[in-house]
């Protein structure tokens, strides 16, 4: 079943001690986006300047991504620098150039009203809550955010969490979120705000899904997915998207949501996160087959499983 | 199969968002004797001095734990204090009072001669080495250490390394022992030094056990046990220590070393650790049955277990 992403596509100049590359492909909603084509259909909404190229947008096709829901703005495309050279797991930000995103409203086109899956990426939550009242017949709608929206749009956000089903986030977003140290408390409160589950994630240490009470009519104890160390990473940019491009992409491949689908999502989140670091920008995420995602899978599986 | 335990005994003065104690029984030999008792038969060797009341002997006797190996010698046993205030990640060391530990000369009565597992706490590294060549008719033998040790003790530590069968530290001292900051590249510096399985802690995420290129007939792909999320976290001293117990204390406890003996080794180190945590100090360790303990080990396994 197809599965629409509204969020941001920039071009990001990165350096990591594995290298340094400048304006490259990049945004949470094309790296959600490549990550999920390979499990379902993926519509885009998402705003780009003049400088987003044939090239660009071919990445995006490639993959059968639908990028109609793209809209062309003059002037330049949001661009992000940043570097990891002290530490891959947290990035630094050299400078932010919000260009035509600062304007983003997003626009649904007609030919995606029948979308039953949605992924909110990390823009302001009055956009999200916007987005998501228009698309009210999805079936389940993901969502992510950060600590800028969680610090200066608390109230905003808070309407956001209400209309969301899974929310993705990492450690420290969710206990500024809940303004609780302990993770599990944290987790609660922030189930406590709306959504019915909960997925934290834990960078190399794989992510855990919290359920609300009832939800999915699933109870209540949580799952946790390892992640694979890797010797090689080489640019953490997207990771965190690309777990939820797993994560959604699987659950909307999938005819019903059960505990089992949605704990073997995780998995797959963990997955495509780590298929995305070991190269700079999408490159990994754009030659990938799903035979080697499945052996992924089965390594991720082999890491906890016991005979 | 007998296991022996040579490390410190101690009083903790500790402080946590739970609540404050003074002078209670810890010291990592205390923890890990405690834990790996629930799995079989626990020998120590440590020094005390005369505060060390046979009320606090009973604490490990009523485990069963052989304390012939526990010398007294004249003035006061270890202390320590410490607080987890902001973090209860990190202890912050309020004072540390060597006392009778300062000069502590392990003894290992002739009765001890003929066990079988050996683990060396997290002692000088030549202390390490003098009691692990003595031992010499071992199968097998387990380590900790400190990054005090690693700055300080470098060379003197390399020599220990290379007497130990299986290495229990956490992230940050893999990496600081490697000086590395990927941690499988950490891990595998480290195996190169001697170990031929390096179990990395990462506290509330589990643990990862690396193998040495052909160690144990095992092959080289890592293992990872997850930790349970747990609400309650009253005070996490003794947490590596208890994990570093049920690790041990469940290998010795089976005829033979094998992959599959060494994963579940990981989980009940985790199920351990988890339940320590639980109770200041060793409270929690000291009334547990092993049917609570197994009951554990299977939400640990539901934790990540796909169908």
């Amino acid at each position: 079943m197809s599965i629409l992403v509204v969020g941001s596509v920039a071009f990001d100049t990165i350096a990591t001690p594995s290298g340094r590359v400048n304006d490259i492909l990049g945004g949470a909603a094309t790296y959600f986006a490549l990550a999920a084509s390979y499990f379902t259909e993926v519509r885009m909404v998402a705003v780009v300047g003049d400088d987003f190229m044939p090239e660009h947008e071919a990445v995006l096709k490639n993959r059968g991504v639908d990028t109609r829901g793209i809209e062309r703005t003059h002037g330049k495309t949001f661009r992000w620098g940043g570097q990891y050279l002290d530490n891959l797991n947290e990035a630094k930000t050299d400078f932010t150039e919000l260009n035509v995103f600062e304007k983003f409203q997003p626009r649904i086109p007609k030919e995606y009203s029948d979308t039953q899956f949605l992924f909110l990426a990390n823009i302001h939550p009055t956009l999200q809550t916007a987005v998501r009242l228009e698309m009210n017949g999805v079936r389940l709608t993901g969502g992510d955010t950060m600590n800028f929206w969680i610090q200066r749009t608390r109230e905003e956000l808070a309407e956001t969490l209400k209309l969301v089903n899974v929310l993705l986030i990492n450690d420290t977003e969710t206990k500024m979120l809940a303004d609780e140290k302990n993770l599990p408390r944290a987790a609660n409160k922030v189930l406590a705000m709306g959504p019915n589950a909960l997925v934290v994630k834990h960078g190399e240490y794989g992510a855990t899904i919290f359920f609300g009470e009832g939800a999915f009519g699933l109870g209540s104890h949580p799952f946790r997915a390892p992640a694979l160390p890797i010797e090689e990473v080489k640019d953490p940019t997207g990771a965190g998207d690309s777990f939820a491009g797993g994560f959604m992409g699987y659950i909307a491949s999938q005819g019903e949501i059960n505990r089992e689908v949605l704990k073997r999502a995780l998995f797959y989140g963990g997955v495509m996160g780590s298929f995305a670091v070991e190269r700079f920008g999408t490159e990994r995420l754009q030659n990938l087959t799903r035979e080697e995602i499945d052996a992924r899978f089965q390594i991720f599986r082999e890491l906890t499983h016991l005979e």
